[in-house]
């Protein structure tokens, strides 16, 4: 039963090398689902699709749903047309609406066309809600009890059309016009007296309207720790549920994006070793731009003060040690706000008692860092040098935690993602402003 | 049943300014118990702990188990000690366990012995696994089932421990000696005919082994989308699950570690508005020596070519530019591939495939950005710096994304957490190197 990843990842690899399609197919089609996806990712295309179609039909399907999105659109393309229309009637509403989302519209536009009844009518009205809402990857399938039922009647419920619904751990409630009266667990259900009428074992559990974003609903439903989030219309019908899996691949990819995003990079939708050297540059590139403004922001900042340089040039000493501390400790404090915007501890707002904060740290920080190079510069050259580099030591600290820790919010207030005001946006704001700092306590203290 | 956890918190900020803490308590005892949490996490330790306290008898341990972990070790130090004792016998093992490494060990002893024979045994087990492993953070209590039980006693069974039982959701199937030899699922056990044997409703889950990191055996429950992983010892004897909500647990927090070190800062461990400043500077001040290192390294290196930049000035205005790129650019490549690691995507033997991408990544931005810079510093200064400009960004983009990308790796190989060799520890290498760099090349083009 156990068998470990890795000696599988290197085993395949050997497989590859040997362009043993044969012996990496039955490998394959022995794993777990996941286990297989990730397997199959690390390949490049053509063999992917290869690989695929020689797995088992009954895992295939369980296996495509475990790839990430930019992996599942790759192989439909790469897939025979009528094996494409099959997959697309098997997979679930939600995982269907997502490749919708990857694929050209009139791709989609033909496999919408060749579903079912059922499965379309299924399908359609979630492809209805905004990108980025719970609407678009919920799934509408479910097992609802009227709330008169008992333990044991909604047991015999879930058995006669449990195997359709995409979870039954959580069972909405509703009364005779679908409208959501109450919540039970299929634990609760299930270890009750079985004659207990379920409208007694309702529990309060996350509800959120369609419209409200998914990764909303997905940190509901892991802050309650609940099976499920039920979705609703703004009439309080029941339309939906989002599982707890469903709920922690959306905060997943979330936190992908964070975390990219803060290292000033587009997240790459893709394991790393299967993404084309060209598109792992494009999702660096972005940043060329602020790149080349903060390019021309130093050094026009120090081309006025090239006079001062000149004259001193120990100054230049300096700068690389002055420009990094005031970026470090902006992403210092633009990371923990991020973060605790995220996980909803703080609100935007909540800035006036963030930027009340942010100022005592930085300027705590600054009179430490500052006290230091004071008695470093001091000693070692002389005390007025010492002098400069301690107080911008000071003034850069404060400011760039205050602007570091101010930026998550504003961006949230207009509506923009906080992890995009990213560590390369914070640095450039703070290089060109601590210089601008520096050189006039320099001029001040120095007289230059 | 909808309520907007925003009005609910700004309702509380209102009645704590006005000091009204019955208005509170009535609050907050009615809010599901993460909204409950989440609202006394921002009220001070010395409120917490007297609001705690009026909450009803049957709601007080719910939201108990919603604090964090901080939190909670910080509130068992405000409360009467017989609440305590109380308070720790009714706690799940999993969350007992988390408070035992919170509290300072003779406490900790004390409430253990405190503690029912049955608890205990429950209980002291977990804590002789190391902490970090999923020994020390599964769940004790489970419903396991014999291979030759119907689905209908697996129901009737689950019906009568399940109330002790942490989850329900995944049933371990176990022979007479207690080895483990299947798994089967609440939903399958429901939804299948009542005479069926679980052996043949067995389904592939992942298992691991009580000394596997709690992060690994949580990313393993996630990525195979299972209520739940069985936890065995060495012998593959059942001993505990780590049920799907624990799991997302630790993978969150987890997540913040891996944020907060990104961001060159260590978790707060608690909310941030609820955290005291001088916990804030503390969580950032850890790299202050690396930024005292970087201090010096660069101030030493600039000091050696003080020479050539009193010969021309101009040098010095392009310093933040260059070592500015080499930063971003190497912590571009090292979030990308910490990330890659932490969701297993490569693996620390993977090194020469991720430097031959990492050396391609970092050459085509350089040439890029070299390119960018030649032209630009050519025409408004001269060619020859042009070139120096142009010939430096190509090295130094290569260089910091190589080393970028390197460096979480090798940091996993000797066992050292990715997330460690942050933007801090990278923009310091690569100041250093790329200002080395940078002269040799003017020293070499220019002749200074």
């Amino acid at each position: 039963m156990h068998h470990t990843l890795d000696d599988v990842i290197t085993r395949s690899t050997e497989l590859l090398r040997a362009k043993d399609l044969a012996g990496m197919s039955q490998l394959v089609a022995d794993l777990p689902p996941a286990d297989a996806a990730r397997i199959l990712e690390r390949t490049d295309s053509a063999e992917r699709a290869v690989l695929y179609r020689l797995l088992p039909k009954d895992r295939a399907l369980d296996v495509f749903e475990q790839f990430d999105a930019s992996v599942r659109s790759e192989l439909v393309n790469a897939l025979r047309d009528d094996d494409v229309v099959t997959l697309f009637a098997e997979l679930d509403p939600d995982d269907r609406v997502e490749l919708v989302d990857e694929l050209p519209s009139n791709v989609a536009h033909r496999l919408m066309q060749g579903l079912s009844r059922t499965e379309r009518e299924l399908t359609a009205p979630m492809l209805g809600y905004a990108k980025g809402s719970v609407g678009r990857r919920m799934s509408p399938e479910y097992v609802r009890v009227h709330p008169t039922t008992t333990a044991d009647q909604a047991l015999a419920q879930v058995r006669a059309i449990g195997a359709g619904a995409e979870s039954v751990y959580l069972l909405p409630i509703t009364d005779d016009s679908r409208r959501l009266v109450g919540v039970a667990t299929l634990a609760d259900v299930a270890t009750a007296d079985p004659t207990t009428v379920v409208d007694n074992l309702s529990t309060s559990r996350p509800v959120v309207t369609a419209d409200v974003s998914a990764e909303e609903a997905a940190r509901s439903c892991l802050d309650h720790r609940s099976p499920a989030v039920v979705v609703v219309d703004s009439e309080n019908r029941l339309i939906g549920i989002l599982t707890i899996d469903q709920a922690s691949r959306i905060l997943e990819d979330a936190e992908d994006e964070d975390a990219a995003r803060a290292g000033g990079t587009e997240p790459l939708r893709r394991p790393y070793l299967a993404t084309p050297v060209l598109s792992i540059v494009r999702s660096r590139v972005v940043w060329l731009l602020v790149l080349a403004l903060s390019a021309i922001l130093t050094v026009q900042v120090l081309e006025i003060f090239e006079h001062a340089l000149a004259a001193v040039v120990t100054l230049a000493l300096f700068i690389p040690l002055l420009t990094g501390t005031g970026g470090n400790t902006g992403s210092q404090a633009a990371t923990t706000v991020t973060r605790a915007l995220a996980v909803g501890d703080v609100r935007p707002r909540d800035i006036g008692a963030v930027l009340f904060r942010e100022i005592r740290v930085g300027a705590t920080m600054g009179a430490m860092r500052g006290t230091l190079g004071f008695v470093i510069a001091g000693l070692v050259y002389d005390w007025h040098l010492g002098l400069v580099i301690g107080s911008t030591l000071l003034a850069i600290c404060t400011l760039a935690a205050t602007v570091g820790g101010a930026m998550p919010l504003l961006a949230k207030k207009i509506g923009v993602d906080p992890a995009v005001f990213s560590t390369p946006f914070i640095s450039t704001f703070c290089d060109a402003t601590g210089l601008i700092v520096y050189f006039a306590i320099a001029k001040l203290v120095l007289g230059v």
